[in-house]
């Protein structure tokens, strides 16, 4: 027991004597609104009475109003649980935690479940605990799922510093971290058995600690089906959510089988509309549906909001409001067993939501124990800024590199090549073949056929390794992009349509110790210094980032022509090794399905 | 991390093998019946395989059935999990959990939640070890919730040892000890604020330490609404259970304040009907209703079943089959957090049952962690008798009661009288005023009236008290029946149509050790050693105590004329001072609401 759990006896006790005691009376009270019950999945007229940090109650509160009760009339509005985010990246907004906060917090949502897996790839368990000790500072409740592997595919890629089960102890004994995060080092399962058993040995020994002291596992489990899914589930240990979950087909598998389907519905990634069928369509108890977010950038958050936005387009695709509201709340906090938020009851912490307009999800007021912390889409409540130590600051390890190192060789004239096929919207990746002119040595980008250069250079100091293969389907003009944001392990990925400016990109990331880099003609495009991991950065705020992006996005397809939308966030995931098909990293292309690395020149 | 841990992750890495080597299969197959997913609300056609303890996965599973794999064809049978009572006493059948299982695993429930409070009012922690150790031998799955307070109203009644908050840390210790049972101490919640606090800041201090350890802790809110039912759910940390709600209304609000609706539907309190117009009528979210018995007597186990008759009962009032079974499976197993049990999905231990009639739940085969443990309502496994160790056995401390001990006296000819009404298949009672006569100074029974002395004689050896009141309704018209079991701190209560009857019966249950006595003319009608405690016996199986208390009860109507049913249980129950209107307890009458020993003579 400690000082946390001795401060809430202490409260506790005072809530009695406020609702027994006919001389106490409540903080606040949100007077004659319709409360959303997310328990029984009604709504009716009652008053939410806060003291404290805490609810007292829900229902007629007139007793419990004095003369120096705070009494709020929402008449006419609704009222509800704070909404929790229960899978999300906080790099995905290289934001710090501080500024995605003060854009998520005015759209209702009061708790972020996030997983700091990239900046554990780059710097290991220091890196996580400096986000968890910046979250700490938050009056939103932020806590995270951890990663037990790290990298996710050990030998065909190369992290910052590697996380197995021997951190485990060190990393869940942090009482904000909530378990483990999701278990990407088992989602491709076949080959995974098949090749690197020694990785299942280790993640039954990560979960089942992280169990047997009470934390939870989260899983991620792309296409799986039946006997492959049965295992993922177990060595997950047995209460696990997916949120790569992308069809009908695979939510009603996955939801029979005792997983908790985080349908996602972020920035990048929406999968909600198709998973949903399995309630809208066959009727399904939705118990166990869950939205998530996932990836957010800050101009969504700022235009669009965050889980309210998630919970509207649930209700627009059929899901009575309740329910949807129900998947944001009850359910997430069924999911993880928390027992002090995702629904207004007495004794539950006054995580609380006024909504003005149900169908449209506009909130009003939000209440973050007990205090009022936004209003009408703007904070009432000051957050400063967060300025993370230089020990996360200089991470990227790596001398320039020279036209020689990144340029890929091939004897003769002509070489035939693999190329991974780029998707859009879509993390995983199909694979093809084409021919290319070689000249003194060096096999040559073709912008005709469109087949690009795409390299990943480890950067974390411990390899030195530069991985290639080609790129098809990008549709770049000119230049080169670079950046050191490239899941999961975050070296520098760099395509181009020339060497000249991918040598360029890349060593303008390394200048500014990460980020991204455009270059044309040996010049800076546009950049974006991401010095906290090479991810994140605490030198810009939200809005401040959306603008960058955005000016960056503009920048690629009007100065150097790029026909994909949101270029950054595809190239960083065509080095991700646990979805399929073929994927770069340090070590090379890789075969996801064999799990091996494959060579990209065809002899 | 301890051995059980350890175990289970070198198990659960064999089911991946299982899952993922085409050479290995599965140890036992339920093959082509009809899955009753209690997780998406479907039924459809699934194999079952399991693999040592544990559910290797519900689907298709003829690649898992190898040479060895005992297949079992299901087809046009019904499979679930195994049922879960989540609120019951072993005390209540007078039975050993051993005796007990062996009547109830055969119906289907694989898990109890027993609460030894009746066990620990005699004999304190000790007592209630001793059930718990017992129950670990056990092939089912017994958890315990263990009162933080023994006895329920101090001052107002003896028990045997004091349990408060210091205590919690020795019996939660226990990995069998699921958290604090009902917390019927702040049940009565006005009076109790009113005139003992001090119980209050005892209760918060024992609820907060069984929370920061991660245990539940259960409530017990008879009538409660509004701002005493909120007090009485934040004393309990906020995530509480109610299985005293006894109408729709009170379903109603209870659910809609977070707790957890336990709908009883045992042998003696049936409020299953009442509660269930929540959802049949208000169309509410089921999640939070769970089916649980209290008390059982053997002979219902035996002649209707256990929660397989509960959920019969719950479709019988229109409830869907599969809305029912989820109250008894994966309701209860979220209320507790349970991560193993109440679903059939990949990891899960493998208590399953096999239904035949679905409608009428009639239970076909039951498997308790992957091995059949009852088939036809037979065991199929030996379960050995359990012998308690003789440091339970010897708890009646108090020597024989003479008539001048046990008389009530008052002077003059006509005493006016308080007299508890009694009131059928309830616990609670009401209050009469009668005029009685008194002959030597003694107040005479009256049998024209129907109002009888009603003592409780202490027996712990602590104060050695009599508390004297009469009692009317009982409908009693000879003799006299005494008995060591008498909520909830179990002193000897006795009542007949004359004090020297009386006076035998009590001297009879001292002399056995504790038990039932039934008296007439100084001559033993029938009797029940009762040695566990003064509560249970490990000398009868559950058939044999059937038949003994069907022996008692006849004996009751025909030999004493008593005209009230279940008479020995309803005797046991006016002395449970946490429900209205009066009780009497060793100090003597209680008001309930007054919180307050009041006098029997009224002057």
């Amino acid at each position: 027991m400690d000082a946390i759990d001795i401060k809430k006896a202490v409260q506790y006790r005072k809530l009695i004597d406020v609702l027994l005691d006919s001389s106490q009376f409540a903080d606040v009270v949100l007077k004659g609104g319709y409360f959303i019950n997310v328990i029984t999945r009604e709504i009716y007229e009652a008053d939410v009475a806060m003291k404290g940090e805490y609810i007292l109650m829900a229902g007629d509160a007139k007793d419990l109003i004095g003369p120096k009760t705070k009494v709020e009339n929402i008449q006419g509005k609704f009222v509800c649980p704070g909404f929790i985010d229960s899978h999300m990246h906080f790099e995905s907004a290289m934001l710090t935690c501080t500024e995605f906060s003060k854009l998520s917090i005015p759209t209702g949502t009061t708790t972020l479940i996030g997983d700091p897996h990239e900046i554990g790839n780059v710097l290991g368990v220091h890196g996580m605990q400096a986000m968890i000790e910046e979250a700490k500072t938050l009056p939103n409740r932020i806590l995270f799922t951890v990663p037990c592997a790290v990298p996710d595919a050990p030998g065909l890629e190369t992290s910052g510093f590697d996380v197995t089960s021997k951190d485990m102890k060190e990393l869940l004994a942090d009482p904000n971290v909530q378990g483990i995060g999701e278990i990407q080092s088992f989602s491709n399962i076949r080959p995974v058995y098949e090749h690197a058993p020694e990785l299942i040995d280790d993640l039954v020994a990560a979960v089942s600690y992280a169990n047997s002291i009470g934390k939870t596992v989260e899983g991620n489990a792309p296409g799986l089906f039946g006997k492959e899914l049965a295992a993922h589930i177990i060595s997950g240990g047995n209460h696990v959510s997916c949120h790569e979950t992308t069809t009908k087909e695979e939510t009603v598998e996955k939801l029979r089988n005792g997983v908790s389907v985080f349908m996602r519905e972020g920035s990048s990634q929406r999968n909600m509309a198709d998973c949903i069928r399995a309630i809208t369509e066959d009727g399904l108890d939705s118990r166990r549906a869950i939205l998530v977010s996932d990836d957010m950038v800050p101009a969504d958050l700022l235009n669009y909001g965050h889980m309210n936005d998630i919970v509207r387009r649930t209700i627009a695709v059929g899901i009575d409001p309740v329910e949807a509201i129900q998947m944001a709340t009850i359910n997430p906090a069924s999911h993880f067993g928390f027992k002090d938020v995702g629904v207004i009851a007495p004794g539950k912490r006054a995580d609380v939501v006024v909504i003005s307009d149900l169908n449209n999800m506009t909130v009003d007021q939000v209440y973050l124990a007990g205090k009022k912390a936004a209003e009408k889409g703007e904070l009432t409540i000051d957050i400063a800024p967060y300025i993370y130590p230089e020990s996360v600051k200089k991470s990227v390890r790596r001398k320039s590199v020279t036209l020689k190192e990144l340029a890929i060789e091939a004897s003769g004239s002509r070489a035939k090549v693999r190329a991974i096929e780029a998707i859009p919207f879509q993390n995983l990746t199909g694979g093809s073949e084409f021919t290319l002119n070689v000249k003194d040595g060096i096999v040559l980008p073709c912008l005709k056929q469109d087949v690009l250069p795409l390299l990943v250079v480890e950067r974390h100091g411990r390899t030195g390794k530069i991985g290639k293969t080609f790129l098809h389907g990008f549709d770049l003009k000119s230049g080169a992009i670079a950046e050191s944001v490239a899941h999961d392990t975050h070296n520098i990925i760099v395509t181009g349509t020339n060497y000249e400016d991918m040598v360029t990109a890349v060593n303008r990331v390394i200048a500014m110790d990460g980020g991204i880099a455009m270059i044309k003609d040996s010049k800076v495009v546009g950049d974006l210094p991401l010095r906290i991991g090479g991810l994140m950065t605490d030198e810009l705020t939200g809005k401040e980032m959306s603008e960058k992006v955005d000016e960056l996005s503009q920048l690629a397809k009007d100065v150097l022509g790029c026909g994909m939308e949101v270029p950054f966030m595809h190239l960083s995931f065509w080095s991700l090794v646990t979805s399929p098909k073929w994927k770069i990293t340090d070590m090379g292309l890789i075969d996801v399905d064999k799990f091996k690395v494959i060579p990209t020149i065809i002899n």
